[in-house]
């Protein structure tokens, strides 16, 4: 596809909006991007896009706004904030909400942007920067089928995979969360198995190796893991991702009257990270706190100094 | 191979036992089971095997003896009870140790073994009765290169892989604990999660398809949540299984003063669903017990009332 497609803005530039931005030039998208950072808003005009430095001014006379910031706060400033998209999107529009958050606040939001005739996709994002640079993201979607329509051609280039769960605002971004708690949890497992073995004095490439080809396998081990041996800890996705979404399952459950000690326990394992000062650095740094809570040794650090 | 290749007891005929005995009849071995049941020693010799009441009769005469009973406690008395194997055991012979334990305890049974000349392979098991029986079991194995030598003909016959982890007895058990401690905490967290998603009314079989292909997957979620789908807690392997082996990872966590907060928490919900009445039920029942105490819904049991 190399003809114009239509005019797209990408909102938020980080490691996956970017990705996303490129993704959608290269698939010959008119794309408007829109970041607080220059640098981000450079990256995108050398990869063929435009940068802008407020939401509206990036949504002008696009049809379909792509929201990849982190949070419901986050999303609604992009909407309803003084330089909003909900400014300049007009009827038939669709807006596409990639952020991570309950499903009460996407629901208020979708409503509030259907007063003026724009449609709301649920579409939380799943696979990391790699697929997302990629264009083999998987999308948990749900959303009038008025939203889908709107939305498919953007999504199809940027999803290997886009799940289709309904057309009720909310439900991609419960299934959404019900992936994150299990991530983050085996995460978490996964670094307090291999600080233990470390303990132990087991060789971590070979329980490794074990693992990997047993019962005791997870998506989240098996490329988590790797970042541990290699004392490699530059983020792919930070220790605060995970301090947020386990945060937000955290007050789904409470909101449900859910008990999740599974979660919780993992997300207290995320805090003492972050508090002991890796929040920005690779989340598989867990194993770094299990190490220095119990005097387990792991693999020298790699990507800097200890 | 059809010939006899040597006599071999098997000593504990559950669920394991009883499988991987057969699988030595199929292959030509002149198999000598024991258990204190006489259905079972009925059953392997059905298979073309001799079942006999005590480690010790059917340990006569054979070179190589495999136990696969539950723990420390249990291999130390079909070692040096009454009428244990250490009794008839000859220098040379080789005493393969399949129960899930402290490596400490399984350093201190084959010091006492090596005074009489016989060997022990450390040699924990994963994969389950339906791998038992078809001979495709992964072995976490550990031993002097004597106790390899004199095990190997039978591993090649019970394993798809035998992961040779070095020469020195308790890294086997020790490596199986690290993916116990896994797999243990991966069931409960399924478990969470699934309970979760029927808490905010998702569609279970979606959540199931969506999980699957997405990071949060894990060996145990694809194979366990199934059974809650189908609302089938036959015990393939059982709560109580996981009682034991999570309390396992808890006294060595302890031991080394390694704090292990989300093995802790699984072991709690394991607890809690024996607490209820679900010991004997499978390990997938920890999702019943979130399902108790947060009043989701769970697909109806189908094997047995509720």
């Amino acid at each position: 596809m190399t003809d114009l497609l239509g005019k797209v803005a990408v909102i938020g530039l980080g490691s996956m909006g970017l990705g996303m931005a490129k993704t959608l030039v290269g698939a010959g998208w008119d794309v408007a991007g829109c970041d607080l950072s220059e640098t981000a808003r450079q990256q995108l005009r050398e990869a063929g896009g435009q940068g802008f430095d407020t939401p509206a001014l990036a949504a002008e006379n696009c049809n379909t706004v792509i929201s990849v910031v982190v949070n419901a706060r986050q999303t609604e400033a992009v909407l309803f904030g003084e330089n909003g998209v909900a400014n300049v999107l007009q009827a038939g529009d669709v807006f596409v909400s990639c952020a991570t958050m309950m499903a009460g606040d996407a629901q208020k939001m979708a409503a509030r942007l259907l007063q003026q005739g724009v449609h709301y996709l649920d579409a939380p994002i799943s696979g990391g920067a790699i697929k997302a640079a990629s264009g083999d993201l998987s999308i948990m979607a749900s959303g009038s089928p008025e939203a889908f329509a709107a939305a498919d051609p953007a999504l199809d280039v940027l999803a290997a995979k886009t799940y289709r769960l309904g057309d009720k605002v909310g439900t991609g971004a419960s299934v959404k969360m019900i992936n994150q708690l299990l991530a983050g949890v085996h995460i978490a497992a996964a670094s307090e198995a291999m600080a233990l073995a470390a303990k132990m004095d087991l060789d971590l490439e070979t329980v490794y190796e074990v693992i990997t080809g047993s019962a005791g396998n997870s998506w989240m081990f098996e490329n988590r893991v790797p970042h541990i041996l290699q004392g490699d800890y530059t983020p792919r996705s930070s220790v605060e991702i995970f301090v947020k979404d386990l945060g937000i399952v955290q007050d789904i459950a409470r909101a449900e009257r859910f008990p999740a000690p599974i979660a919780a326990a993992a997300l207290q394992m995320y805090l003492a990270s972050a508090g002991a000062g890796m929040g920005g650095d690779d989340d598989a740094s867990v194993a770094r706190l299990y190490a220095q809570i119990s005097g387990a040794k792991l693999p020298a650090r790699t990507d800097k100094a200890e």
